[in-house]
């Protein structure tokens, strides 16, 4: 027995894949590009365990002096507007075109579903070959806030490890649009064609977040249509206020055929080129980064009084008091502080 | 000296201005729809002393049963569109119409300014004569959750107080406009009139908010561009997505002539009644107090960190490195939680 356990030790010790890495070596190995490191790196940051997540954000803070040199992209688009297979034709246009870039997925659901990491792997097959493309799932399930929050960071070590285009696609699931503008510099929403409810596959308030529309599935007999739509939303989107910035720009692609996915991309690239000159990137940027610490300070505390034990107890009996009308929801709320020693 | 005390006592004793009341009889007095408890009862909610705080909530719950009875109006528009002489205006023609009319406001910025009361009187001089008629200036500055807080209680007691219509106002200031969403049954919108850029001034996400808008000033020169507007209004915002209601309702009006005050009112009573006989109204405010009780929490707990000793004195140092990008956003927000004792 003892000699099983002394011929055990030293391959696990010298194992790459079970021996924790030290701080250095998960900084070194991040801004040297190595492949096998970045992974680790990533589930370090992901880690919901106290001393990895400590070491996490070391590493995060380390590495900040790397990171910002990415265009950030978010995208969004709803169900049926063939996101998965726009993200794969756009990531493999870039790839082959020489740019590393790395496609991330904000989806608090994912957890719940199960099967987010499988599904991400076969959906982008074509995608996940190319050596200069890099696919992460989602992080497992958690709050909004914990899974937005693990994205950034996997952004900002791909950044540092050299990805020049990182993209993240959000499911529109409650807040996730927002909290993905926050830390994008750029927001592309995908839609449908169709003739006049074009715009009912998009919640109003991603509205103010976007910068260009992509009218996908512009093939076939789909072509027309999806031509006839772009037009209407241009038209609107220009009425509507410009919150000082220019209004979108809407296209037609056909991710499907790999049509005008260039085109998607230029519009992209033309719109980060001229915040850049302005100075307006990089005040968009410390404006995120100091929004971004308050953002997880207020979701933590919201998660910390939903997990109190006493309002877990409570809760259910006070949100039946006052949808009965019984109970105002001031008082409610004040007992709910008072019982996490907060009022 | 004795003499004087004795005296002095029985007087203060009797004197209805300076004697506490009993929770009953300020029960009693809202019911009762007495105006000399009504302002008392509402200065009572308002308080921020913990022993009158107590007591406002529970003359709160005590009242619940009598509220609800009232159509509860939220109001918005840009400054210079003339709300406050629109409300005026609509005011007192619901008051010479026999409605008995309650007119409170969101301002969290009141007690910047320090004007709000004095402002309040003046410039709804008419309506304040109107005995049907009852105008609350803001509470004093707070939060914005504690301000609009104080705004939803006393448009309770209001209700308890038989008064049948209730207009909140919004200054726009952030996120009033949502909190007073969540306390209204119908969002009035005053547009100005103007070609083009009709809705310039109106924030892209209060456009999912409104049921009704009116495009104010259409009178002598105005009154062509003013129908222009609505007419491009109306064809913006039924392209947008409906969020499963109707789309908005768009009309003109003049509150300076007093001209067409009366359909603007036909049109919210006429989606209110809707909402009622659909049951949607009951819906919307059982889910309302539902969210309200959490709102209020989130706020609360906002404060009880931004005011904590140890995070006002190192906040300004965390953003600065934050904004320097010396820090992530992520280590920064675990300081401050650390330091709450909450981490």
């Amino acid at each position: 027995m003892q000699q099983a356990s002394t011929t055990d030790r030293p391959a696990m010790a010298t194992s790459p894949r079970r021996r924790q890495l030290t701080l250095d070596e998960y900084f070194e190995g991040v801004i040297a590009r190595d492949v096998a490191v970045l992974p680790r790196a990533l589930t370090l940051v992901e880690s919901t365990r106290g001393v990895h997540q400590e070491m996490g954000e070391q590493l995060i803070t380390r590495i900040l002096p790397h990171t910002g040199k990415s265009i950030r992209v978010g995208i969004t688009g709803p169900p049926g507007v063939g996101k998965s297979t726009f993200i794969e034709a756009l990531g493999t246009y870039l790839a082959r075109s020489g740019r590393r870039v790395a496609v991330l997925a904000v989806d608090p659901s994912s957890g719940v579903s199960g099967g987010s990491i499988l599904g991400d792997k076969t959906r982008m097959a074509h995608l996940s070959a190319e050596p200069n493309a890099f696919i992460r799932p989602s992080p497992s399930a958690g709050t909004l806030g914990g899974v937005a929050r693990k994205t950034r960071e996997t952004m900002l070590i791909c950044e540092a490890a050299g990805f020049e285009i990182v993209l993240v696609e959000t499911v529109g699931v409650g807040q996730s649009e927002t909290m993905v503008d926050e830390m994008t510099d750029c927001f592309l929403a995908l839609m449908m064609p169709g003739g006049g409810d074009e715009l009912q596959g998009i919640k109003r308030g991603l509205l103010e977040l976007v910068d260009v529309i992509a009218v996908n599935k512009a093939d076939g007999d789909n072509r027309k249509p999806a031509e006839v739509a772009a037009k209407q939303l241009e038209r609107i989107l220009h009425a509507l206020p410009s919150q000082g910035g220019e209004p979108p720009t809407v296209l037609t692609c056909s991710a499907r055929e790999h049509e005008s996915i260039d085109q998607v991309w230029n519009a992209i690239e033309h719109r980060h080129q001229r915040m850049e000159e302005l100075g307006a990137l990089d005040e968009r940027r410390r404006r995120q980064s100091s929004n971004w610490m308050w953002t997880i300070v207020d979701e933590q505390l919201k998660q910390v009084v939903r997990n109190n034990p006493a309002v877990v107890e409570m809760r259910g009996d006070l949100e039946s008091q006052v949808l009965e009308g019984t109970l105002a929801p001031e008082a409610a709320a004040r007992q709910i502080l008072e019982a996490c020693g907060l009022k």
